[in-house]
């Protein structure tokens, strides 16, 4: 008998039970529609009051609408973005950047486990002249937790924000996993943000139902972004079921619980992989250079995971969720084991 | 003692019990995010059963979007979009026709009572050549019920809908209220939507939490709305939670009943206001023109309501929900008809 | 004998010999390409000398570049262009407007004789409540000359200007025929564009060949317009004939007497046309109600014109260009009279 | 005595005898403006003889206007064109293609000299997915000449254009130095096409003064194009000035004869550094590895040029131009030479 685990990905997990109950506490008809509700109305002092920093909070639907509102605002349309090579924004979102800024392109630049470093954003744009017949640099995208399921540290993110400030580049934070880096951490939310004009706040991925937050720390553009929020009909009349479960996650720290629960999972699952890990395991995926004929075998045991890298290659990888049943850990623990 | 009472907008309403127990029903984690799940996989037939036509369903997050996605479909970056001057796409969406578009134009053709007539549309674009000059007319767009309050007969559909073929148009339909236009008609669904290519179906001013469907009946459209909605960061990876509240509406009738209360509601006010109308009542909103001092003394009694018209005009808009109280709708009743 | 005679536009007369002898001269081969050559080095001091003002001057290859150009530089994707309903960047440019500014919407005002009026905007525009639910009004635009032949007086186009100052609004002049209107008024060109951020200072209709130019009067605007145009392909590598061109056209007032022999042809016409002109001629166009039948023997003579109006209404649009040749304006000229 | 000799570009070159003869002729006014006059119709019969297959052929002012309108005709913008790391679209156009698409995504290959392969591209690639959540592939883009000077033959040519057929995509060539690589191969214009969307026919580079071809082989785009070029600002009123230009450049082989003066130049330079060319040169630009100090003297000798690769590599590129004083380029072959 083999009972499925799924191990897919952390994007369709359940909604927790804060979140559940924060919708059905915000189910009465309300006076008012768009933000003018209660709930809308908390979120820039709650995000101001976690990140000791003033802000201003607007959600939207899902993360590509989260990266792609939040650059559209920082990168005009003969702009560039620098971002990681693997960043979700160039491989993932059908070009939702380049639809939201008019037509920016993102140049790319390569990483060790999914991590820029200064040197190696100067080594990849090295060939670009900046002059009039090219686009111009004007915003660093970070992703943390990465691709590679790693963190930056407070000062590896400190010196990319240093790096981008001195070429009058503005800075965004793709965080669908923001949480998950945090709670690796265990520092200050803030200690992440020094010097970022907007934070992608993932909660969908962390128990959350279907809201993301926005999190402008450079409030001068927030006019521009609720334009821009609205034209691109990502301000539902009734959000305040958006922002109730972003309040919700982050409330009595939700957030950081879902998060040490996902990445504690896949701790333990490094544990019985650590020989044959991709990357260092940071958060709540890893990646593992299987056996030849070992991912057929973990199928066959029931374990849904992707495929990753070239084909052939044997790399899968293995996302835990903040609400993965334990013994579909352990077992996958176990399996993983007998090759370690 | 002045209890307040909402006539502003149906579009904070609470979302019903049905769309409620769906939610809590889909929150378990599921396999597969996106619209892999069990509900999304079902819309199609859903749908196709109820227009009788086969065709293709997508979510988003609001009306807005599914308007713009839809036009994006039908309109290229040079075209136009036929519709009435105060359409909510050209209205109240912030140019959102635009941006998914990629800059075609609307053309805006008056119409009494917020209706379209083929005569009307041919006055008021009888100055435009279509040359290379010119942006080339290819959608004419249809709000049922309309932004008036009154809603078009098949009849008035099926002219439309071949006046626009005649000329080489596709049909869209704004659909935000169009579960009151058939509650009112009492027709079959698919007598509204012959010869119509897309169609924007509402749920959440009739009882939804945060999902409108795109009912695309050209279904050779169906793979470029995939894209254009993955790009516009309208595909969540919860999709499953949008699909529940659609299927919880149409099932059993649920749209129906909804409309038909918000309808009746609506009717009750019209008889009360019946001297005064500024346009046949047919769906759930009236337009009233009140007395000097009038609109004053109703908000003192507690009733919340948004002035319309020009300034001074004492033109007011009252919009019934399927939730409102009826307590609210008969003490709205005995005031306005104290000026009948 | 009918020679033809052609009445139908000045957009495809002659370049005038200045011109031709500029293209010439600046014929051989150069060292630096783009603007890097002496010609178009000197544009901005030129015209900075012409106005009495600082300005940046960037030439573009049509007039619906130099339009869509400027305005995409004051307008955001989210904002609105206030016009006159038969502005040629609403009519006749194909939705440029649209494209360039990423779908920026035009806001139509009506107005006597192609000309705007504050009160006439205020009229047109007290619907637009500029809430985050619509396009946000962010320029106005004049044509001078007119899309009608008329010319604003420096106190209209001052009126207008601070009217759109005092809502917050930059302003745009197209100049399509801004020579035929300096030339009427016999002003200086300084007095036309007082409070102007952005000038369409025509040069093909008066006797240029392939060029127009885009005189920046917020000078702030610059570099965003040279990535703007560079990205629309609108920056040749051989700049120099664009730049020879312009310069040809306005040293030594060639550009004044060109448009004051258009303007002169064209006051011609409208004494025999005196009692049935449709617009006062102000420029080098004039509109004309023509008597039944008239159309029809007008073009056996040889006349070449436009229709104009609607179907059927016998109304005519005659232009006349620097060159129109003397003997085909007297021949017009007489047969008008016959019906005068 | 060092007499300045310009090998930077062949952008700046003069306009060539018979264009300038053309314009001449084109001088007179003209009835109908825009596209309506005797030489703008000439253009599809005369490409149509030249590569003996229909096709209908627009004149745009750039280089970059012809790429970034035939592309946006052929990729959606949801879409992605591949093409080489180093093509123009990429590099020196300031993200036109992404303007004109709609914001499209250039996905990039790289390659030996300049040039694609067929295992090059898969390989480049053989990562994206191209499911709904990625752009989706739909246009190959081939550079003719290369931007390293090399020339594809007709076979790898036609080997390209069966890999991206295999794959469904459409296939565009940059020829902004198709004359050059037509003169190097002394192959039948038609052997490079076979199989080609769309091709921007270079004319500025080779003698033209302001005018490039748009030539589409599919003309099923054509409508599309029309549209798009006037929405672009570069359907100019006086088209038959860039009509006649094109005419003058194809009658008679003026075209071939000036690419072959270039590419004879650039020949006679590759003599004479023929054992440190970094590039075969094959057409009318040559990369040469200088020696530590060598930019510096041959700079003092009067040669312009451009320093190419990683600062401080000593790489240079020189250009020669169907004018090229011969003198210069003895003279520089002569400098070349010492170090050869």
């Amino acid at each position: 008998m083999n009972t499925p685990a799924f191990f897919l990905s952390d994007n369709a997990a359940a909604p927790c039970p804060e979140v559940l109950a924060a919708l059905a506490a915000a189910a009465p008809a309300q006076a008012a529609g768009y933000d003018g509700d209660d709930w809308s109305r908390q979120l820039d002092g709650l995000f101001g009051a976690l990140f000791g920093r003033e802000c201003v909070v607007l959600p939207v639907a899902t993360g590509t609408a989260a990266n792609a509102l939040a650059l559209a605002c920082m990168v005009p349309p003969w702009g560039a973005v620098a971002c990681h090579t693997e960043a979700h924004i160039q491989v993932d979102e059908c070009g939702a950047p380049e639809f939201f800024t008019g037509g920016a392109k993102l140049l790319l630049c390569p990483g060790a486990h999914g991590k820029l470093t200064p040197a190696g954003i100067d080594a990849a744009l090295a060939s670009h002249r900046g002059d009039v017949h090219q686009v111009q640099l004007a915003t660093l995208s970070i992703t943390q937790a990465t691709e590679c399921g790693t963190v930056y540290t407070p000062a590896e993110v400190s010196a990319l924000v240093a790096h981008a400030r001195s070429r009058g580049w503005r800075v965004h934070m793709d965080g669908a996993r923001f949480a998950n880096a945090v709670a690796h951490l265990g520092c200050a939310p803030a200690d992440l943000v020094a010097g970022i004009d907007a934070l992608s706040f993932g909660c969908i991925k962390n128990g959350g139902l279907s809201a993301e937050a926005i999190v402008l720390f450079d409030v001068a553009l927030a006019d521009q972004l609720r334009w821009r929020r609205k034209r691109a009909g990502q301000m539902p009349s009734k959000g305040r079921f958006n922002a109730a479960q972003i309040i919700a996650m982050v409330e009595d720290g939700v957030w950081l619980r879902n998060a040490a629960a996902a990445n504690a999972g896949a701790a333990r699952l490094a544990d019985a992989a650590a020989q044959r890990l991709l990357h260092p395991v940071e958060a709540n995926e890893l990646f593992v250079q299987l056996a030849p004929g070992e991912p057929e075998r973990l199928r066959e045991q029931g374990f849904h995971f992707y495929d990753w890298g070239d084909a052939g290659s044997n790399e899968a990888r293995f996302v835990v969720s903040w609400d993965t049943p334990p013994a579909a850990i352990d077992r996958l623990a176990a399996a993983l084991a007998q090759h370690g």
